[in-house]
């Protein structure tokens, strides 16, 4: 097995000062990194019952979707502002310097329906609290959040306590 | 068979007037559809050669990435301007309305490989062109270009001649 950690690039101060970034296309172009991290990711909603793949844009669409389509359950993207075509469901958060609105298709959800969210990185939960929020609004049930990178130091499992939540790399 | 058309939905005047959106969305949410759709677009790769997909944010990630990780190829994401944090080559193109600037990363694709391009959409080919010129100028080789809708009314094709170019599902 590799060391996925070898396979994704850190970047000093991206995308501002201070900030170092954990880059995973040096992963995804690697056909074999790429299989394995997903084959792993993958294994960990092994004990999850969902009916469908939450993720948001856009690096959620990245690996959201391969896990939708080879666990057969279906796919639903929550976008940014104005993006989806059909009545949406907005949110909006606050962030460390303003705010954010991410939307959901109103039609997108059942209620009761079970969902797992998934996404790249669990950095601060703000993003992620959001969805689960949004989510609940909706009436759907969320099952689990899987991330490929948690930065540990941002405590994001903080603002997500009471939820079932894995990642696959930890970064301090 | 699904007559997986049934799935798109279709919304006027989105995102502007005289604009027919075909929304995918209520075909990816539905596990059937979804399954059925991807299965079909990676069929149509079944003659084609390549070491790597390469994907348009932010739907290309959607159909580019479940195919990478099938055929066990690597992904390489295409992004908007300012989103990919190392070295970048760019290209600026042509829209209706002013210009768009799309951006790879500098060592994301070496000389010699083979690429294919997966996106949802071929509209008027606009960004599908721009994706080749990039592609072909850091000296990979395009091996064709899958999308999962073409609008042949914009003739998308005819900015890619010379180009091995499939859709799965053809509207006007």
């Amino acid at each position: 097995m590799t060391n996925l950690k070898e396979k994704i690039r850190s970047i000093q101060d991206f995308p501002q000062k201070g900030v170092v970034f954990r880059d995973i296309t040096t992963l995804l172009k690697d056909a074999d990194a790429l299989q394995e991290a997903f084959d792993a990711l993958i294994a960990q909603t092994a004990h999850t019952q969902f009916d469908l793949v939450v993720g948001p844009e856009s690096r959620g669409f990245i690996f959201g979707m391969p896990l939708a389509y080879h666990l057969h359950k279906g796919f639903v993207p929550i976008r940014k502002a104005g993006k989806l075509p059909a009545e949406v469901i907005r949110k909006e958060y606050a962030l460390e310097y303003g705010t954010a609105v991410i939307e959901i298709h109103k039609d997108a959800v059942q209620k009761g329906q079970k969902v797992i969210i998934v996404d790249d990185l669990l950095a601060t939960g703000g993003t992620a609290r959001a969805m689960v929020e949004l989510l609940e609004e909706m009436g759907a049930v969320v099952e689990g959040l899987f991330f490929l990178i948690e930065l540990e130091s941002l405590e994001g499992r903080k603002v997500l306590e009471g939820y079932s939540v894995h990642s696959l790399l930890q970064y301090d």
